[in-house]
């Protein structure tokens, strides 16, 4: 076991050790027809740069956290995905759970490698597939929480401040009159609102977004892990025992598959106490769907965002991502039009959300070539 | 020379033998990019049945016309194409423009063949890219037109009964007072009209579409042609001299380079007399645009007309012509799309008169690869 604390060149301050777990196991459905089941969205290219949103990630928190102190957590099923997208990422720390079992789980796994590692280290837990704009304020928003989590035992989340009643999100209640430095006491976790009881949230400007993003001491997850979830804890322990043995890939495949499918959020988060919340505006977008494309890529002149082999006459507010193909348009307005090699989706901008009726549609069908 | 004049089998009635001229030297753009420059309109399959528009005229004359007595007049480039889908046609019938000269060049280049076989005959003059409903009326019409044309140099058209301002076609005033059987006498020809002007047509009751539809003798014709457009008459006597010589090919190129480009309408009709029109509940549809694919093809309950591997979500009075790739279709409504090897097309169902402009932009990049 590594030693954790280590001294700053200047010699004055002590530091805990810096890692990460990437949670890259999702199978969103949302940017089909280019997400598929064996290529979802955080590893696709979708800013128009070229890198894909789980190689954005990892980019963002270089400068944090040392490569070999990172860990992706994901299927087994995108292991090869994601040792071509990340090849520097040993391949001891991609974490690949035999089964989806929600957040908990996934964070518990990253946990338990890490304490295998250090005896103690700061964990930033971050999804694989949102979108950062500002970089820099973004890591310095997790310094300051690490900072927080590390005085004390205490679980620290990222919240974005709501400029609209979204009832896609869950919300945080902050309580503003006890911070600890820059970060609120988190009074409570709340579900999606509907719209009415959204727009009251905003209104009472006491409310966050939840974007899933968490910072503590592995040893303060541990803990509440145990505290809270203490079946899953033990499962998490023998897990850790069989690292690096013969026997690593049975228990785990064994431990998954008896764990509860559970959130961090309603299986730790709802139940703890020392949470504190900062909110920082370093550019959250959770590219929940095509239409975030028109947020991570520069409009025209007609407010159109075209990439690809396309030519439009009188198009206006249009999303194209075209592909080899000649997409032609003509007179059309506030759609997304998205060509891959084999499907062409036309889709309405106000209903992205019924994209999964077509894939609902397929799976029926038994069209697994689309899916 | 074979003769021209035949007695029926009953033995009562002797009747001028009929032939057909069929146009198909169209380059239509409407149609893009089902339509090409190497395949345009009267070539494709539009009606849902799998046969192409060319392939339905003939068929719909065969009964009132001996094959070997059905020309058609197109584009030396478009020659391979008529007898891969005519190859019933007799070659020499195949009679190539070596340069498109409008419609008078063209039809007096039929006359002139037909009549180096007959000493005279009916000539049904008949576009290659017009859909009809109801062949059967179609034939008695063009029959009922033969009867007109026999009866003194006539020279007969066939009108179509208005059913809105139509702004796209000429339109044809008849004389309702001074008939022939069925037709009318006409009074003049007139040029596509403004909005206004066509309303006006519509109210007189006295205007019908002029269908590009003619049927005459052939010595009609020669002779209407000798008098309005003498030069090009004489032309199409050196054609006709060369016709099955060593210089047919020298002599029609000549010609025809040297011909003025004109209409049948403005160098003939509207300088002759004796000519009267016809109209007919046939069903007629000059299958101008995309659009025309719902006139000819049944629309499932949500008004969708859809060929191809399309799943549709929530879409409503959408044309689709898909082709081997999926086309997903999500909240939409009143659009085009037409799906092709190498073009998608998307198009509000009110803007297909700007499809010409897709085509524009396309040449001026010299992407002829599309054109």
């Amino acid at each position: 076991m590594q030693n954790t604390h280590f001294q700053s060149l200047e010699g004055r301050k002590i530091e805990m050790k810096k890692t990460a777990l990437i949670m890259a196991g999702g199978r969103g459905e949302r940017f089909w027809p280019k997400s598929r089941a064996n290529l979802p969205k955080q590893f696709l290219s979708l800013t128009g740069d070229g890198k894909t949103m789980i190689q954005l990630t990892v980019e963002r928190i270089l400068p944090l956290v040392d490569i070999k102190d990172i860990y992706i957590a994901t299927n087994r099923s995108y292991k090869t995905l994601v040792k071509e997208q990340l090849p520097e990422i040993p391949d001891e720390n991609i974490l690949c759970e035999p089964i989806g079992r929600n957040t908990a789980p996934c964070i518990g796994l990253g946990a338990v490698h890490i304490s295998k590692k250090y005896d103690d280290a700061i964990m930033y837990v971050l999804p694989s597939d949102h979108l950062i704009t500002h970089p820099q304020i973004f890591r310095r928003t997790l310094s300051e929480a690490a900072d927080v989590a590390e005085k004390g035992d205490n679980l620290v989340t990222l919240g974005i401040t709501p400029t609209y009643p979204e009832t896609g999100y869950g919300y945080i209640k902050i309580s503003q009159d006890e911070t600890l430095g820059e970060a609120f006491k988190v009074d409570c976790f709340v579900e999606k609102p509907d719209a009415e009881t959204a727009r009251k949230y905003i209104a009472a400007q006491q409310y966050l977004w939840n974007s899933g993003m968490f910072i503590w001491k592995v040893s303060t997850i541990l803990s509440n892990l145990k505290k809270s979830m203490t079946e899953t804890y033990e499962g998490l322990l023998r897990i850790k025992a069989a690292i690096g043995t013969e026997e690593q890939e049975k228990v785990l495949e064994n431990e998954f598959q008896a764990f509860r499918s559970e959130s961090i959020d309603y299986g730790v988060m709802e139940k703890a106490e020392n949470i504190y919340i900062l909110s920082g505006s370093f550019g959250w977008d959770d590219v929940g769907s095509w239409l975030a494309i028109e947020r991570m890529q520069p409009c025209n002149e007609f407010g159109n965002v075209i990439n690809g082999n396309v030519v439009s006459i009188d198009t206006k507010n249009t999303i194209i991502q075209g592909n080899g193909k000649l997409i032609a348009t003509v007179g059309i307005e506030d759609l997304v039009v998205i060509d891959t090699d084999d499907v062409t989706l036309i889709c309405d901008k106000n209903s992205t959300g019924d994209i999964k009726k077509i894939i609902e549609n397929l799976k029926i069908c038994n069209r697994t070539e689309y899916l």
